[in-house]
């Protein structure tokens, strides 16, 4: 694991028994030393994001999305190394074409859209991209499979301020008694705080990944 | 609303676009200056707990818990008034006769595992019951109404201690990413802390209820 993950994280993987071995903050790093355990021990790697089987997996968050909300129109989703994204707009595009389908990553670690816009991978530093408080969002840069995904199936990636997390941190836990970390709560700040960069519509989905949040991280959003 | 209603909820209402009118701790004056405040502009009373339509309503819960968990044995519910519990139990009873229903209290506010075990109506001083934290459950008496559907299908009223109110807001939060209130994790806490009370069956249905939550008293749940 990073070894700056948040402590809550930590504690609750060691927590299942696990055995946490960090590395630095470079995700190169950490494959490196992933692949070298796995070499080891016999471990099997399950890859975070550039690999078929998890986008494939992750893109039936898309088609539950179309099962419970046909009706959709825009689908708004967190953008860290790109597995998530690159399998809901996959399997949406793929279901129902017309879905509009919009990225949202921190300005801090805004590496997805400037892949996007200038057509070719765009990789950050470790040191620019763990400014933001989503951690589960600073990856350097998005895969390369899922740059293919994107390319072809996200419409748009917007950015978001590390205050309008948080502000869309508070409005998920006291309008939908919802906890959500940073990472979680990206896509709803870009529908909060940025409707004027994503289409008019009046079906929309943002969707909320991940609520492990430290609990010191919720005090200080007292209002 | 009661004058000692936790700020947010008096908030919230005035955001609303209400006129808060605030009334002593005590359900008959508040009830009184409700009649009062009716019969001169013609307001309609919608009564919390004592009605019937409120009860039916309030039914619909036990039939979604049946839809959702067929398999379901035994079902918590918090109990202030007791129009939630009476709603529950009497559609579960009625539908499923074998499901047991579990009221959970407030220790310091256990004016209806008082009246249930008694056998007739008890009534707790409003000095006594406001002492809680689950500011939802503050009543001095369930209603006669309720009573009568309590005494018919509720099998057992147990009691919880105000810090394992707060053990399971912060269980609903980090493990279920759920914000509850006090008042609404009274139902959860008897299941997390007094197992040995309840029947023990594999297929349970604790219901949460109130998310209303002042951000003081989250920041007061830090581990």
């Amino acid at each position: 694991m990073p070894g700056n993950a948040p402590k809550n994280k930590l504690d609750s993987t060691a927590a299942l028994g696990a055995e946490i071995v960090k590395v630095g903050p470079g995700s190169e790093e950490r494959r490196r030393r992933a692949e070298e355990l796995a070499a080891q021990h016999g471990y099997a790697i399950v890859p975070p994001y550039n690999d078929e089987h998890i986008i494939a997996g992750q893109g039936t968050t898309g088609l539950e999305i179309l099962e419970q909300l046909p009706e959709v129109e825009t689908v708004l989703a967190p953008v860290g190394g790109g597995g998530l994204i690159s399998g809901i707009a996959t399997a949406l595009k793929l279901s129902k074409p017309s879905v509009k389908i919009i990225g949202v990553e921190p300005e801090l670690a805004a590496d997805a859209q400037a892949s996007l816009r200038s057509g070719h991978l765009v990789s950050f530093e470790a040191e620019q991209v763990t400014r933001t408080l989503a951690d589960g969002l600073r990856t350097q840069s998005i895969g390369e499979i899922n740059f293919e995904h994107i390319r072809a199936h996200v419409d748009d990636i917007i950015t978001v301020k590390e205050g309008e997390i948080e502000g869309a941190m508070r409005t998920l836990g006291e309008d939908t008694k919802t906890v959500a970390e940073p990472s979680g709560a990206v896509a709803m700040a870009g529908f909060l705080f940025h409707a004027n960069e994503i289409p008019r519509s009046r079906f929309n989905a943002a969707i909320v990944s991940g609520g492990n949040i430290d609990p010191e991280m919720l005090a200080k959003l007292r209002a």
